[in-house]
């Protein structure tokens, strides 16, 4: 028989947004209002209640902590990325929390009490808990996603120049790539495909219109390739 | 201020260990001693201490549950899979589970309240709780995980012949492999390198010793390749 254990760790969860504006990659931080670590900025998060999945805590995050609107959180890609269990992580007392991450675009307007820090100008230490480490493990996974998935695709609309897409990968690898190699190995990865030009009119009027590109699908999932 | 909320999730962990024997995948079960589903094979797993990272509950669900030799879980390669939250996933109270992957060499000795289940054979509906999902999410990570990075070293011995690696690699992932491309392809990768034969005195008598291969690197870790 196991000891019943009248003590149980806490779960809560925790959030990274990212979004990619102005060329650069952004995080979602809030300011916090409450010991410990109060006024710092940390990523938005809360205490799993018995009767709500993890997402909706991920989602509940946002909006009561964070000040995001209510109805924006259901447009916001969230998975899951992975369940943090330093024994001291946080002060009050044992506390296993499940991190998501997420991906907003571009257009997203900062909220109340929501502020969007450079995500690589945040280093070991300048965030309370063990939110840099949390931090570091979206941003790895994020950019992993990117080299054999779609994910990209949550930042950008449906369909966008090949140049809005590179800026938005070397956004989050934080380095600059190759335009010609950088569009074929997206096509030959099958991950991209060429559409329809948005407005002929453009074409008539000022000479061709720009290539759109789209990701061959919406739901975020790996590419094709079969490498065995 | 955030509800104090009396009630909390229960937190549990349960491990997914897999093992090739006999050219076939296969992952540990034990019986349940008890309600609910008791004597039903289920994956091994106990509700998370106060005082032990998740880690550390998952060998000891493997220990304890399951009658793994108590030293043997050190040297078994886990990791984290995923946190596993349906609302009634447990019928004894909301439970959250964060599953491990475990990964097994063909040496290890089936052990007391355990045994071996092939991996393809269990379809839905044949474990309890969600185990069936946690299964095949396990499974999906065992098999992307194949195809990038040098996780199947887990299975094996560090000196390896080619075809024995191949006979892990379609265990995995239930179907045959071409041999030359199946080489080629992970010389390429630099996932695998060959190494001196292991014996000179073979080579001698009985003609050439069979080449040796090992995977370059130690830690699991992805492949070098960066496509972009």
């Amino acid at each position: 028989m196991e000891p019943a254990g009248l003590e149980r760790p806490i779960l809560a969860v925790d959030v990274v947004v990212f979004s990619v504006s102005r060329g650069r990659l952004r995080v979602l931080l809030h300011r916090r209002g409450q010991d410990p670590f109060s006024g710092a900025p940390a990523l938005p998060g809360v205490a799993v209640q018995v009767d709500e999945t993890l997402e909706d805590a991920a989602r509940r995050a946002l909006a009561v902590k964070a000040g995001w609107p209510p109805d924006a959180p259901e447009d916001l890609y969230v998975e899951q990325l992975a369940t943090f269990d330093g024994l001291y992580r946080d002060p009050r007392g044992r506390t296993v929390s499940v991190a998501y991450l997420g991906l907003s675009p571009a257009r997203s307007a900062p909220v109340r009490k929501l502020f969007w820090e450079l995500a690589d100008g945040l280093g070991r230490g300048s965030l309370p808990f063990d939110h840099d480490r949390i931090l570091e493990t979206a941003l790895a996974r994020l950019r992993g996603k990117l080299r054999y998935t779609n994910i990209a695709g949550q930042f950008l609309p449906e369909a966008f120049r090949i140049d809005e897409l590179q800026k938005v990968y070397e956004a989050v690898l934080h380095r600059s790539l190759n335009r010609t190699n950088f569009r074929n190995k997206l096509l030959k990865l099958g991950l991209i495909e060429q559409v329809r030009a948005l407005s002929e009119a453009v074409g008539k009027k000022g000479g061709r219109p720009p290539h759109l590109y789209a990701f061959a699908r919406e739901e975020v999932e790996a590419a094709d390739r079969d490498f065995l």
